[in-house]
């Protein structure tokens, strides 16, 4: 098994993965708490980034994590094992064609997976199908055209949207975030309520500037700088230019906007 | 005393400004708590929108509220003088010649004014003469760069850059929220803090969608339209187009994010 994920499977994406997962675990994941002896489905685990922040919050709960990569389930198993987590349990699956039955798990977790996902809409009427009655969905995803900074720079956003073009072309939405709402509502959850996350980054947040502008964000940006000048989508010195524009806005004067986008579905 | 206040001052302004105040009160002001018997300064009061707010929520206090427009100074005292507010004396008064001697005020608030000026930094500097040691500056601004909605738009978005433009070429900038950080510590401000105040619009929050994305945000890009067309700014049909995708983003499955940036600094 193996998926066309957009940012690659490389060791420099498993660290950013997990700078990120580490620098926003308390911004994402502070209420990410579920009631005990629950069994969780967390659909798309990939490496486990968000596994092991999630799993330990919730001690006397089961997670049963599932991903369609097999690479990724032997990091994710490793790393895991690794922090002494026992409480996952990982498998190979599709979201799309799950064998578990009918109204299986008490709640469903799903983070930074739909925006990869060429019918995320049909992804959650699928995982509708395993969730028990009063059980619950938490859907966690980005939205890049939240990102903006200081100093402005058109550069900086040509760059970004290269991205968002790329994560296009592989069957994704990389402006997933503010669609949530709607998605949960149209597959048919009830009182369904979106939260935004947004990370604020200035220098008096250092923790911040490095882990997240520089080492979160920008990284992710310029992972993309092959693809998307050998697409023939920008000019390389504007694609430099707007790498060098969006590492400024970590400068001591600087400052970085983005926002992620939680949402909450019941299956009544 | 005229200034070239860039919404006009008309009474559908007025109205908006009202709309305005009212659904972003609590997200704005719960935290716009001074000690008791401060004496603050609120530098452009203008009709007094946030005026009868954050008055009424220091009832121990005093409000010096300034502002350049006599207009609009007759308005806020009628307003403050109907709802039976006592706590606050209106001044006509330039924030860049103020006759008030150094370190007079123990606290200064400035909301939706930076946004307006030329040289908002110089303003900073100007109130910091009049702001005792120890004493606070609060400012609260918007950022139109923060607004995006769904269904997305390039219309809608090229609708906001119109009035983006028209600001700038008035002088004044409309993407002034994400610069209120590097602005306070230019100006010699300490310890100083950004919170971001992110509006968040879906139908399961019918006062926001009614009060916020049509009555406030819409209405106020709606209002150059005979400017941006004149201006020649837009084609007419793109503008129009825009104005409708942004009421589209307040229908059942539509969302709509907006920022404001509260930061505060001190006068150590």
């Amino acid at each position: 098994m193996q998926s066309d994920y957009l940012h690659g499977y490389s060791e420099r994406e498993s660290i950013r993965l997990a700078d990120q997962a580490n620098c926003l675990s308390e911004l994402l994941h502070h209420d990410s708490i579920f009631p005990e002896n629950s069994i969780i489905l967390e659909a798309g685990c990939g490496v486990g980034a968000q596994t092991k922040i999630v799993a330990p919050k919730n001690p006397k709960s089961k997670f049963i994590s599932i991903d369609i990569s097999e690479e990724s389930l032997k990091e994710a198993k490793s790393s895991i094992q690794y922090l002494g987590i026992h409480n996952v349990e990982f498998q190979a699956g599709d979201i799309f064609k799950m064998n578990f039955p009918d109204e299986y798990f008490d709640h469903i977790l799903v983070c930074f997976v739909l925006e990869h996902l060429p019918k995320p809409l049909d992804a959650l009427k699928s995982l509708k199908r395993v969730l028990k009655r009063s059980g619950t969905i938490t859907l966690i995803e980005g939205d890049h055209g939240s990102a903006y900074f200081y100093p402005t720079s058109n550069y900086a956003q040509k760059a970004i949207h290269c991205q968002v073009q790329l994560q296009k072309s592989h069957g994704g939405n990389a402006l997933i975030g503010r669609e949530l709402y709607p998605l949960l509502v149209k597959a048919g959850f009830s009182h369904c309520a979106v939260l935004p996350r947004m990370v604020y980054v200035d220098s008096s947040k250092p923790d911040l500037v490095e882990g997240f502008t520089r080492n979160t964000f920008t990284a992710m940006i310029e992972g993309v700088r092959e693809k998307a000048i050998s697409g023939s989508l920008i000019d390389e010195a504007i694609f430099d230019k707007g790498i060098q524009d969006l590492y400024r806005s970590s400068e001591s004067d600087g400052v970085f906007c983005y926002t992620f986008f939680k949402g909450i579905g019941y299956n009544t």
